[in-house]
């Protein structure tokens, strides 16, 4: 809080959310009468989105997540939190405004506060449905769930709704500066926690410790049983009643542990087809009812004003206003907008400057310098009838006079033109080029309804679709104002500035200068500026602490925090020194992934600061206050888990994860875990690893996977591996065996790093040997855009640490699948020979898919995917071939044994009696083939020496091919011919696929 | 609506009474996240007004009644309806005033519309709880229910908790002026129909129909072992939480018409016990944590003000001022407190006039005149020592000495008194008179505290326990203020007008003409004014219209609407015509019963008229309006019932009683109906009825209780029999049987009209005959207050049947109870004998508590006794009795038999040779037997005839006496003595039971 009054208590907060809305034509509803996990699950939203009636409604609901129940004593997380919801439907246009007018009337003051819309793309598998938009951060909190839903229930939406989702204790602990929900002030002189503490901690206890699970999975059973029978009854209503009540009782059995993760998918599955069915039948029933609430009227296409005439050479400012991009879209719509204009432009005569396009993550800018005022003149010439045709007795035909009319002049105005030797007559006529106002009108309209994103959304424009709502379109050549309309938008001459603006909607006179005129109202257009300021701001505030950032190892991350502000405004923030407690990796990870915050290091020792950053100015103290809460908040979390699972042995950890199913048919995560120990002693041995380190690899295939068990890693999934050397070395295992614990699970992604210890690198192996032999069982292939269970990551895991690993050499690909098939099979599960087959051929596509993107040329790549097998030797076979493949020694090699392949039958030879060859020529190539073979047994991966030693056997191909017809007539010689050829070619095809060269 | 503003929206309203409350230090919390019925069953209502925590809160609560499903159609019945729930811990004091400001919050015009509050004594048998308090009707339509919390989960509450519930559906009809629910503006521009319609249709379609009852039975069973376990671990929240599941479901199941009679009966013990163990905990775990909310601080006794001096003779006026009484108790607490006062002020020397007691539901009035200033004095003698002892020559003893030292008088003030002939010392003392303001403080406040209704609940005092609160004391002697404290109360010199009063609390400066005053205040205080008002008033209103009003028919309902009102005014309203298709008794009982109407009549045949009347002035059109639209929609009710039900033929009803469960071990209601089918076709028999008649029983028996099954007794059980004659008629039966299953019924009440038919008759004793048999059967005897299966109604019915109808006359009670037990034999079910002799005993004595109430005197109804098998017979002996019994004659008769039967021995005779008998005293005797004999012989009940017969008995047993020694040492000649004085004892004995008298 900065300003002076009182702060609101939580229920005037409420009232104070109700009147707004209200006042902003909302309905006011009541939360639902049966547990619900979200407000979108109430059927105010869940099923009212649907379908064109207008719904505008706000309620309050009791959100109970049983997966976050802590007894009350996490100061951030309850079982049960208070949402409030507001539906817009359709989109009023300005919902983010509405937003922010309702923070305000909460006391929020803006201009003090940072307030961000962090792009959350919104899914919910159970109800089936999806949105674009925001989490809303209050000073790095989020308060806020901001969503343009597109589908619910596997129905589109249209029109499309608005959904924001208040988290009100977060706003509240915010606004009453208080660092634990229990102490918010609920009512005048009570505390929430003297309303709520008793139940928090008993509720807890029931979804934590005391519900009873064969009960709860009766009562789902029920449930869904009923849901079911309302369907075909036809009762949306009731029926998705049930659902939800399936949903809290899965959510209660899953924070009791007791859902496996086929269990898992299934009942998604199941409950995701009973909100399918039960929002169609609300549809149709709606529609029967014919639409008791109205239908929402289409917004109508905007009518473009008359183009005005602009004489002189201008600059063009165009100016696309958008809600907040996900910071990936930023530089991919600068580069698509960039192109498409370019492109457009180009297939005009209109002549132009330098084209510029930058964006922000409210706007994407273009700027093209010197456009001319018209577009060149031009000539067309069209064709007529034959001149023999024209003219009968030098008087014009029927058909001269018929092309004359058409073309609009007289019969004499026509010349004569001559095509490939015939003459005919033609009209020439001047095209003039168009204004510069008109040919920019239309083509800037087109970049805008061509404006794609990875993932679009519909709002309240009955033609557009993109990443984000475009808002708002600013067009200027010169001083003019450009009409330009696209949908339902028109150009104007206004631009928007950062929302807490004293006037948020300013004018823009000129194209000119129109970043410096940004700047003034403190928005970076340039984007490397934006970048240099996040380094420069973090450096000078971390070097205030005597601390550093490590600015090269986050690019990543200083690139995403560069894309979501149009200022960035650098805050240093610190947090409790006996956080630093808690393992480095926990700490950042909150810090960066969950908060983007930069960590402030002394040397390579995390410091107990951070740095974050703003979206313009701010009150410092009041955004650093906020942030430090919401950090202490979730170290205390993290601190919570920390201090439970140390109070837990690896081993006893390792014993739970027999109560986590793996996959229905595959196991546990214990079976899952006993075989990537088998199997990873299996490739040591094959690998040939030293007696310590393959006692390492015994060790830590004993505690494989154990953090899974841990709470911290429930938590934070991607601290797997991370918590288990943490809890490792903290349990005294030997140093060797944490690391390799930790390393078993890299990499984490296509390019993530890789273990560096030849036992992690093992461990890594096995683990994914194991993943992807059991998903090819099972069918759980993935496929172009779906692959739930990772298994392309897997198996570009493999090919990375194969590659990057001297010591897996000897590991091949297919040992390494066989291997895993027979721990399966030891537990009973029959591996088919052709699911290892395809499991291959999933790895050498991925190796080839490397070896291509690393630019490697197609055909050597396809050339030496016969090493796909041993990754690591066809990356020094491809290095060699490519030395040596514009070399004309090796053109004459592919070309010898090209011409050796191409002769040879498709089918399989017939013996064949080698006595027969008795022709120099065919002796002299036997001879040079048994050279070659010398060369190569035992390093057919020895393209060099193979290159080298080629020059007889070159010469013997060409001479055998010269002298000696192979098909000769007597099939007996024939067949020995060939044979010999195909000798050569066997001898050969082990090192390189000659035939793709 | 009175006021010109636009009438609030339902969401505006809902908002108005959270910020009027919240401005009233309530916490406003949310409806709760699962089904309940009410916001009673809130753990915000249920659990918090448990144990010594402050606790003022109001939330909105979704309340869900399956059993008032109405597909919608209904305008005042929804299975949802929205209850706003206020709690107040500790009650405050003004809880009715403040609860009338947020109706005037809510747009209310207090001085136009009559709000009153209306008795009701609020139980919940599943919640284990209940309360003294009111319905609050807004023109006759019930709004809220403003209850004082006394117990719940069988926990006594202190403090007291003030529970008022809106009932927002009704105040925003009558707000609006709509008539249908549906047509509530719920928000601007959208109705409560288009919000809610398809939600009411779909879930009534559930709960009525398609709800599937195997598995809500099994989710039953599983709430209450979660329930069960929960409480096992200590945690009052959750278990709480189950048990409301439990609730729901019941009532889903209810709904459904798939609980019987035991179940229900078994469910509530269960969910009682439930809550009862949930509340013990929740009290139990508050104490533990140190009641985080404090603990609320008892209110102090007040502190009496000096008392004043009144020198003269005065009248004394006190007012006990009171929340709304129940009707009942106004006219027991007038008599009440005429009684306490008279008799304590008698107990004192203080003279006064006449003692006047009068009473409104609002307070209590005491007059008495000519209060002298003083009690009279008086003297005192205290005696000492004997005199003897006192004086030992001349001089005072130390005894004497001792006692003039304790008296405090000189010795030589001593005089000498005798008592019995002994002479002692003494002192006389002169004890002064109290002054009248000491005597009357004291005496008024031991009038207070000891008031005492039938049912008695607590407040905000902490000594008082009464019917409802005491609010104030107004005491004054002439003109001078009197101080009169009980407990924390302490009297003034103000009263309480009409809360809609400008000024509601008035000065009253005078004891003289209080009567006077009030009136010009509006207030009758005049019992027999405010009846005569009543009556005047209905009967002129009638007329106005051609109508008459059954005064002396409706006498008990205008005793009612005497006592409820301080100033009736009447006003006439009006119901549609068509609504007088509906059976006359269906609309009358809606009236009467449930409006307190009068309904108007002309000559015996309705009109569409009724008066209501207010308490005082208010606007006759906008209060006509408001109850017009109550009746409206309770007709409409009944309408729905009626169209329904006729569409089932009574067959159909009647074969559908095989669902409904009479009692777990007497079998279905189906199987009631059939045995009491054949049971009056036995007794028809028995009682010898015609052949025409006896068809009837077998008719109307084949379709006994059919309208148990009809929606319309469903809903007002009260109409059973009512109805079935109804759909009988309109199903084509024959008058006679249509009137016969109407007066199988008979009698309803202990008072009520009997059946008029010989058919009706019989059946009626079938049913009641049955009932008592299978009651007595199952052991569900009625006990001193618990009746819950109306067995002594039954007797009673019985007994009054058998005595009313001639026709009857031939069947004997014991006939009766056997034929009813080889009916349930038939049925396999056991009848002990001895239970037979039990209802038999329990019937004889309803008969004989029926002659002792109607005056009969104890002994005479003791003799007659002997007849309670035929209390018909038994009646017309009694009666004669009473003719006979203070003559001579009949008195030589008692004293003979008496005689005879005082010498019998206790134990069984002998068998005794009579031969031995030969003496003339012994045969005059035994002739004179034998003559009597004669007399009786088949007609025992004639008692004049036995008492015309009896003079030579009488000589006979007393020359028997004079001449025989009965017990003759000859043991066999003794024996043949007893013998013949057992025969004429025996003789007798039939027709009188003479040792009574």
């Amino acid at each position: 809080m900065t300003t002076g009054q009182t702060p609101l208590t939580m229920q005037d907060a409420i009232l104070t959310l109700q009147n707004y809305w209200s006042a902003n034509g909302c309905m006011i509803t009541q939360p639902l009468n049966t547990e619900v996990g979200a407000g979108t699950a109430n059927p105010s939203t869940a099923l009212r989105v649907i379908g064109p009636e207008p719904w505008s409604v706000a309620y309050v609901e009791p959100s109970v997540r049983p997966d976050d129940s802590r007894y009350g004593e996490n100061p951030n997380r309850l079982q049960t939190h208070t949402q409030f919801q507001v539906i817009l439907k359709p989109d009023p246009g300005n919902p983010q405004e509405l937003y922010l007018g309702s923070l305000e009337a909460l006391g929020v003051d803006l201009t003090a506060h940072d307030i961000r819309f962090v792009e959350d793309n919104w899914a919910s598998p159970a109800l089936g449905a999806w949105g674009l938009g925001w989490e809303v951060w209050l000073d790095g909190m989020e308060i806020t769930q901001f969503t343009y839903f597109q589908q619910v229930g596997g129905v589109s939406l249209s029109p499309v709704s608005v959904e924001i989702t208040y988290g009100l204790e977060r706003i509240l602990m915010n606004l009453q500066g208080v660092s634990h929900f229990k102490d918010i002030a609920y009512a005048p002189g009570i505390t929430y926690g003297e309303v709520f503490g008793q139940n928090e901690y008993e509720m807890s206890r029931y979804y934590l410790d005391d519900a009873d699970v064969d009960t709860n999975h009766r009562l789902f059973d029920a449930y869904a049983a009923e849901a079911r029978r309302l369907l075909d009854l036809e009762l949306p209503v009731p029926a998705y009643l049930y659902v939800l009540k399936c949903s809290h009782t899965f959510n209660v059995l899953d924070a009791r542990g007791a859902i496996s993760t086929t269990e898992r998918a299934k009942a998604f599955s199941l409950m995701r087809g009973l909100t399918h069915e039960s929002a169609k039948l609300w549809a149709a029933r709606r529609t029967a009812l014919g639409h008791p609430l109205g239908v929402t009227p289409e917004r109508a296409p905007a009518v473009r004003a008359p183009l005005p005439t602009v004489p002189g050479t201008e600059t063009l400012l165009f100016e696309i206003g958008l809600e907040e991009l996900p910071y990936a879209d930023v530089v991919a719509t600068t580069d698509a907008v960039r192109e498409s204009v370019t492109a457009k432009l180009a297939a005009t005569r209109l002549r132009h400057g330098q084209i510029n396009v930058m964006a922000t993550p409210r706007r994407v800018v273009v700027t093209v310098e010197r456009v001319e005022p018209r577009e060149a003149d031009t000539e067309k010439t069209v064709r007529g009838p034959k001149a023999a045709a024209a003219y009968k007795d030098g008087a014009p035909t029927q058909a001269l006079l018929g092309f004359a009319r058409s073309q609009g002049v007289e019969p004499d105005a026509v010349r004569t033109v001559t095509v490939k030797g015939t003459d005919y007559v033609a009209v020439t006529r001047e095209e003039p080029g168009r204004p510069a106002t008109e040919v920019l009108s239309d083509l800037l309209s087109e970049v805008v309804s061509g404006l794609r994103a990875s993932r679009n959304m519909r709002w309240n424009d009955p033609a557009l679709s993109f990443s984000r709502p475009v808002r708002w379109l600013l067009a200027l050549l010169g001083r003019t104002p450009l009409p330009v309309t696209v949908s339902a938008l028109a150009s104007g001459t206004t631009t928007r500035v950062h929302r807490t603006a004293a006037d948020p909607v300013v004018q823009v006179t000129t194209a000119e200068g129109y970043s410096h005129f940004l700047k003034m109202h403190g928005i970076v257009l340039e984007r490397e500026v934006r970048y240099d300021a996040v380094v420069r701001g973090a450096e000078r505030l971390a070097a205030e602490v005597g601390g550093r950032i490590d600015a090269e190892g986050q690019a990543g991350l200083i690139d995403e925090i560069t894309d979501i502000l149009e200022f960035p405004h650098p805050v240093r923030g610190s947090f409790e020194e006996r956080y630093l407690d808690l393992p480095a990796s926990v700490l950042t990870t909150v810090m960066r992934k969950h908060q983007r915050y930069l960590p402030v290091l002394d040397g390579d020792r995390l410091m107990p600061y951070f740095v974050t950053f703003a979206n313009g100015a701010c009150d410092d103290d009041v955004v650093r206050a906020g942030n430090e809460a919401v950090l202490r908040a979730r170290y205390e979390d993290a601190a919570f888990f920390w201090r439970a699972d140390l109070k837990v042995a690896p081993a006893d950890f390792r014993a739970r994860l027999d109560q986590l199913t793996f996959e229905d048919r595959l196991g546990t995560v214990a079976d899952r875990a006993t075989r990537i120990a088998a199997l990873a002693l299996e490739l040591a041995g094959r690998a040939g690893l030293a007696e310590d380190t393959t006692a390492t690899v015994r060790r830590a295939g004993e505690l494989a996977k154990f953090d899974l068990a841990s709470q911290m890693v429930v938590e934070f999934s991607g601290l797997a591996g991370v918590m288990a050397e943490e809890y490792a070395r903290r349990a005294g295992e030997p140093e060797e065996v944490a690391r390799a614990l930790a390393e078993m699970e890299l990499p984490r992604s296509a390019g993530g790093a890789l273990p560096a210890s030849d036992a992690g690198a093992v461990l890594s192996l096995a683990d994914r040997f194991d993943l992807v032999t059991g998903m090819f069982v099972i069918g759980a292939v993935p496929t172009g855009s779906s692959d739930p269970y990772g298994v392309r990551r897997a198996a570009i895991g493999l090919v990375n640490v194969l590659r990057a690993v001297p010591a897996t050499a000897a590991v091949g690909v297919s040992d390494g699948l066989r291997a895993a098939a027979a721990r399966y099979t030891a537990q009973g599960i029959e591996v088919p020979a052709e699911r290892l087959t395809e499991a291959a051929e999933l790895i050498a596509r991925r190796y080839e898919q490397q070896l291509t993107d690393a630019g490697h040329e197609h055909r050597l790549v396809q050339a030496v995917r016969v090493w796909a097998d041993r990754p690591a030797t066809g990356d020094r076979v491809l290095a060699a071939l490519e030395q040596h493949v514009e070399t004309a020694e090796f053109g004459a090699l592919v070309a010898a044994l090209q011409r050796v392949v191409r002769i040879l039958p498709a089918d399989e030879l017939k013996d064949a009696d080698r006595s027969l060859l008795t022709a120099p020529a065919e002796l002299r190539l036997a001879e040079a083939a048994e050279a070659v073979r010398g060369v190569l047994q035992g390093r057919e991966d020895d393209l060099t020496a193979l290159v080298g030693a080629s020059a007889p056997l070159v010469e013997a191909i060409d001479a055998f091919f010269n002298e000696v017809l192979v098909m000769d007539l007597d099939l007996e010689i024939r067949a020995a011919r060939l044979s010999l050829l195909a000798d050569v070619a066997r001898l050969t095809s082990r090192t390189l696929d000659w035939s793709a060269l």
